[in-house]
């Protein structure tokens, strides 16, 4: 829930209602979002404007696709996971961000995506504390350095 | 529909029986999603026993980006779209696919995901074959070489 600015960068309002404030990585916001029934990340680019995928330049495309591999990798340190669903959607939010969520068979919403998937269960304040405790102190592979896609 | 397998890859059979072939690029094959609801495409990277992200080597992952790219530039270049929806589930075929699909506001799930939202909408024949011509006859950019993303 940090609102500070970065080169214009302003999170969503609807986003920041949504989440807790994880963590500044190198291009994104890392969020947790406020619902108790799945491990839920959301990765958005510290980059004003944008709204596609493509929108991002080629290094910082890499530095998403690194990133996403992060918190595909957090959250199976911190939760049991049979699956993880990607997801760029934005027709609602139209701020470019990527869901990352670990799923287990018979969740609340399996087998279906968990968008619009029933009412999101608020985290009881100590376990939100201690899931974004959790997230942080994880000891996450560095990122590699950004490279151009080349062409 | 082509089944031919390519380093044992061979597409799930649930994945061919809901789309119809379009190409096979350098890593992917597209498949077009057989509901006239939604331009709607597919990317399954032709290798075997995938069904994570991040279980794909670096430099195919950055493969898999720009053929997303493409496929995004194909969408808006054969449909309206105010909007392109990207996820990789994986929930019921665990085969790793990416969804590129072209939304417009006030389409059949607007503003929903597409996923499981209502039953889809079979091609009539000619129009199935006038959107694979499209899709095969846009003049796309030439992918860029893959590089290692370095590290």
């Amino acid at each position: 829930m940090s609102g500070h600015a970065e080169s214009g960068f302003e999170l969503d309002p609807r986003l920041a209602a949504d989440t807790a404030f994880v963590a500044d990585w190198p291009l994104s916001r890392l969020l947790l979002m406020e619902d108790a029934r799945f491990p839920w990340l959301i990765l958005v680019p510290r980059r004003p404007r944008l709204s596609e995928l493509d929108e991002l330049r080629d290094a910082e495309q890499m530095l998403l696709l690194q990133e996403i591999h992060r918190a595909m990798a957090l959250l199976r340190h911190v939760a049991p996971c049979d699956k993880i669903n990607l997801g760029a959607l934005g027709n609602v939010v139209r701020q470019l961000h990527v869901h990352v969520v670990a799923r287990r068979v018979g969740d609340a919403a399996w087998p279906e995506p968990v968008w619009g998937k029933g009412a999101a269960v608020s985290y009881a304040a100590d376990m939100r504390e201690r899931r974004i405790d959790q997230l942080r102190n994880v000891p996450a592979p560095p990122l590699k350095p950004p490279l151009p896609m080349g062409g």
